[in-house]
């Protein structure tokens, strides 16, 4: 990454990308962007994660397709009346899913944790997301880095099953995050938020 | 922040600090390091997060010596034979914790979500791990970026009830994670990980 971009401008300009442009994603930055994510700490050092880029369009197909359908089914093909925007985009991005130009399917590897997954047993949802979130957090700045947007997604999480069959899943491995990555259409720019003095307190709740 | 640092150089850098100087921190650092951890994307673009910023040295030396207590009480005053190193850093902190200058309390806010809280049922813990913890990230980059060191712990999680009654933390907050804050004993540096090509595949598990 020649031009290094500053952390802060990163954090600042990181928004969520809806619709992407067809270029396909270079392999290099793909393995740029896994490269900073395993930076993250993790509890014990434990670093329990294992990313599955998917870069084949039949894959993208049918995972981006099995994403739609259960998005809309849970949440409408229309808007509902009064909804958040937040909606409105991310239903865009369910309703072309299929034909993102790559997408990453963060996993939580239970078998590099603390309590090794024992095989036959079900694993314990959600017992790495610390780690495993942390390191998702630099993926998603990596890719800002590099021009590449993506979106927090969990709605596959309802059709796990299949996908880790398609992908050739071993049971030790819980998805996470399946995020889109492609050069968005549009522009990165700043965010919005709930300023920072409503969500902090200093020694007491509630105490500015 | 004038001289801002580049995103990968925080990212390659970020070690986890467990020897902190007394220096206090600035509360303009941790306000400029909060405002950017609420940059992070979260599900439905909720932010459904809380930061209680802990400055008093008597509140630090009460939750320091709880979390101290609870963590030689779990994994001992002494090293057990053949522990990992990382827990002797661990050990390192948890005997200090009464005595750093500052910590961040970093919390889940459940009436901000998707499903808000019920007072008076119980909060479905982990319910927005993700989004905290991308919060948390992007607050330890910051923090990198201001020299200030951080490390990763959620031991205070079993004297929770005490620390939110101590702190006048209402019922709908969860506390996620509790990171020390200050500037470092000694330096940052470049963190070492299993390398990506083992947690990566391509398109099909196991494939590089």
């Amino acid at each position: 990454m020649p031009n290094e971009i500053g952390l802060l401008e990163a954090i600042y300009t990181q928004r969520q990308i809806t619709r992407y442009r067809p270029d396909p994603v270079p392999r290099e930055a793909i393995e740029q962007i896994i490269d900073a994510a395993i930076r993250a700490p993790s509890g014990g050092n434990t670093q329990p994660w294992h990313f599955i880029a998917i870069t084949d369009p039949e894959l993208i197909e049918k995972i981006g397709s099995l994403y739609r359908d259960l998005w809309l089914g849970s949440l409408g093909a229309t808007p509902a009346p009064g909804e958040s925007p937040v909606y409105g985009a991310a239903r865009y991005l369910a309703q072309h899913m299929p034909e993102v130009p790559a997408m990453i399917l963060i996993c939580a590897d239970h078998s590099r944790g603390h309590a090794p997954h024992t095989p036959g047993q079900p694993i314990e949802r959600g017992r790495y997301a610390s780690s495993v979130w942390l390191a998702i957090q630099n993926l998603f700045l990596a890719a800002r880095a590099l021009g590449l947007g993506t979106r927090i997604t969990t709605t596959h999480i309802r059709g796990e099953e299949q996908i880790k069959q398609w992908l050739g899943i071993p049971d030790h491995l819980e998805t996470v995050c399946l995020t889109p990555l492609g050069y968005p259409r549009g522009s990165f720019g700043e965010t919005v938020r709930t300023p920072a003095p409503q969500v902090t307190s200093f020694n007491h709740y509630g105490a500015p």
